[in-house]
């Protein structure tokens, strides 16, 4: 097959992301949010919260990591955020698929990306660590927004959400942090959360 | 509001492109593409194809304008790109969505990406014809890969697909007109192309 063949042979394989259902629901919606509109919707908070960004942050590769990150999902499916059993073997085969699925690009095109789904994982650099803000405060926001449905519906905790979610985001990004952490008392008061 | 409550309430407006149907159906799935999901899929589709975008290209510009160019949609909803019918009104209609919606953000950040929207659609920077070119081969490379379904759905023809939808993508990205232009027949031998 030749090299642009191949490239739509990817994009292709990169359609089946749309079919990954997550946990929370569009605003307004029965249905479950799929992987694919939610890396677009990670985009444009990325791109909306860049003044709120460490100075020297790169946008723009920021940008691409959230376009990629959840492209292993292909194969293995989304797990909610909180679960940690398995943590480990999820995340290797999440690695494997993301790179059986780049290798599908021509002239080794897919090993930048192969790179940049590696930093998000490891959210060490600055970017990754605002990637990751973005990823993990995305659906806190529609929580908020939605009476707590995926909390309430998988049994999330107060204290998981302000555990393993305000530490990445406060991390990645300061600001997006503080005007979360103010609401999660009042979510709490409200009832939003899990029995856990 | 200050002004990251402002953002989450812009990004929480943008949630609604999730439930903007388009007419092409992601492939092995009873449901229709939306529109949130679609600017996911170009802007992987452009950045998969950089290599073959003219010299000088701006990816991070055609990413960026990809990633906001249906966001009209949102008041409008989609139209199928072959309906003449009432083009300008819509298109009028979605420019001043788009602005209602960019105006959400606070200090003015929506400006630059509504020029950004305003450049995709005046389709004449170098930028806009690349963007362009995606947005118009992404489903024909849908149909090519489901016997033509939109196509059948909606009486598309031939003539319609070689007609509107070759330009543009010759024009923005020579390389994947010529991937796209040697199956064109094929399909309509094999009868995936609608009675118009």
């Amino acid at each position: 097959m030749d090299k642009v063949g191949r490239i739509v042979e990817f994009v292709l394989e990169l359609d089946r992301l749309k079919a990954v259902t997550r946990k929370v629901r569009p605003l307004g919606q029965e249905r479950y949010e799929n992987s694919a509109e939610h890396s677009w919707h990670l985009a444009m908070l990325a791109l909306s919260m860049a003044p709120y960004a460490p100075p020297g942050t790169d946008m723009d590769r920021v940008i691409h990591m959230l376009l990629v990150h959840d492209i292993g999902e292909i194969d293995t499916g989304d797990t909610l955020f909180f679960v940690e059993a398995g943590r480990v073997e999820r995340k290797a085969a999440e690695e494997q698929a993301a790179s059986r699925i780049l290798s599908l690009l021509p002239d080794g095109q897919g090993a930048p990306l192969l790179d940049l789904w590696r930093e998000f994982e490891a959210g060490e650099s600055r970017e990754a660590r605002f990637a990751q803000a973005m990823d993990r405060a995305a659906p806190v926001l529609l929580n908020l927004a939605n009476d707590g449905q995926s909390w309430r519906e998988n049994g999330v905790r107060h204290e998981q959400v302000a555990g393993r979610v305000g530490p990445p985001v406060a991390a990645g990004c300061p600001a997006l942090w503080d005007h979360i952490a103010g609401r999660l008392d009042a979510a709490r008061d409200a009832g939003w959360y899990g029995m856990g």
